[in-house]
């Protein structure tokens, strides 16, 4: 049962990933993890983006897994040679990585057979051994949880499925609202004044992000904090600091 | 000059945004520095997204400084107060974060006086002492190198124009080339097989890449390698081994 508290809760994301360092896939789940964190109260404090290596997947992960209170990983949990992450995961919890009967079972009846999941599919049912299962709707290999730390697909459709089904089971803060005011002028003109009102309120986290516009300079201001009404207040005040410049 | 070795030649690029980890924005730079480093001869080997936070960031340069032969950051470099990159990088070379000449003059010419210059503005020009600058041909505010660091923009549009800039006059290998062979059947159906082709041809990066078309599951396999020859025997023995399945 998911249970909403004062503090804040952190989460690190490590993209399991030749294909993205390459440049030959474009990333398309940090954006997806980190709205969907943000927006349930959990705070992705960083994304590492690491290849397919055993010693990067151990070093990250027991770094992740000591300094955030969820870590997510994606890719690698497929049948073929360059699909390390079960083992390498059970490498940095010092535990084998064995077969896991729940998901064996899963593969079976998808497969029809044990002669159909042969010995590369078999691969997708091993796991750090005292995982727990994560379901997949779309293409039913699961993914695994130890610990804190929850291993998923790199398909995006698959770490969607799979991810929504994590969340709404995890312990969270209150989420984060924020506010978005586009000042049309640049940002070195009210940089001054904006910076005295982050000051004022320390609770709120204002971010500063120009744009370029036909080669017209803009910025885009964003306000986020858990006290909507301190939020609501300081957005009053930066549109207030706008005005005087337009 | 750009030289060409037989060694490879690393680099790591630290993403420095808020506005990333909580989803506000997606992130377009990490595909566009993979693709160029990648094409030059340069391997990416990590990215991080990191918040706009001082120690952060330190601990984040000081690691890819020493790993890597080059480090690229991207963003925090403006006017405003969550601009806070080149102080951290200074702090992190152990120097002090000092205004460079060069950069003010750039400004000045660009904003016509000193008063316009506001004091926000200033802080543009202020980077680690002994840096070089990286011209910005978009918005003139400079990016800076120190060392094996490059300090560049976070708007995709001056990112991209630096960086152009800069890696024509790097050192890099033997750039990578890649073929790509999309096999219409599942990766489960030839990991074995794929994995001894792997065995073979150890000089050659295989990766394997699925994914659901109308809930057809295919494969795409990504074959990269420095050696040509290689890479072209190793290409014809994928494409047989997929006509066995096909």
């Amino acid at each position: 049962m998911k249970e909403i508290k004062e503090r804040i809760y952190t989460a690190g994301l490590i993209v399991i990933g030749n294909e993205i360092l390459s440049g030959r896939t474009e990333d398309r789940n940090i954006s997806y993890v980190a709205i969907s964190l943000n927006r349930s109260g959990i705070r992705l404090n960083e994304v590492r983006v690491i290849p397919d290596v055993e010693d990067e997947i151990v070093f990250a992960v027991n770094h992740f897994r000591e300094n955030f209170d969820y870590v997510f990983t994606t890719g690698g949990i497929g049948p073929t040679h360059d699909d390390i992450t079960t083992q390498s995961i059970a490498k940095a919890f010092g535990v084998k990585n064995v077969l896991n009967q729940e998901a064996y079972n899963i593969l079976l009846e998808y497969y029809g057979s044990r002669e159909k999941i042969n010995e590369s599919r078999v691969r997708m049912a091993y796991a750090p051994d005292g995982s727990e299962l994560i379901y997949n709707s779309v293409s039913k290999a699961p993914g695994f949880k130890i610990g804190n730390v929850f291993i998923l697909a790199g398909v995006p459709k698959i770490m969607k499925a799979m991810l929504d089904a994590i969340i709404p089971t995890l312990d969270s803060g209150k989420p984060l609202k924020s506010v978005e005011v586009d000042a049309g002028i640049p940002e070195g003109t009210i940089a001054s004044d904006l910076s005295n009102i982050q000051k004022k309120y320390r609770e709120i986290e204002i971010g500063s992000y120009p744009y370029y516009d036909n080669n017209k300079a803009g910025t885009v201001l964003v306000l986020r904090s858990t006290d909507n009404e301190a939020l609501q207040k300081a957005r009053n005040e930066v549109e207030l600091l706008i005005k005087r410049f337009t």
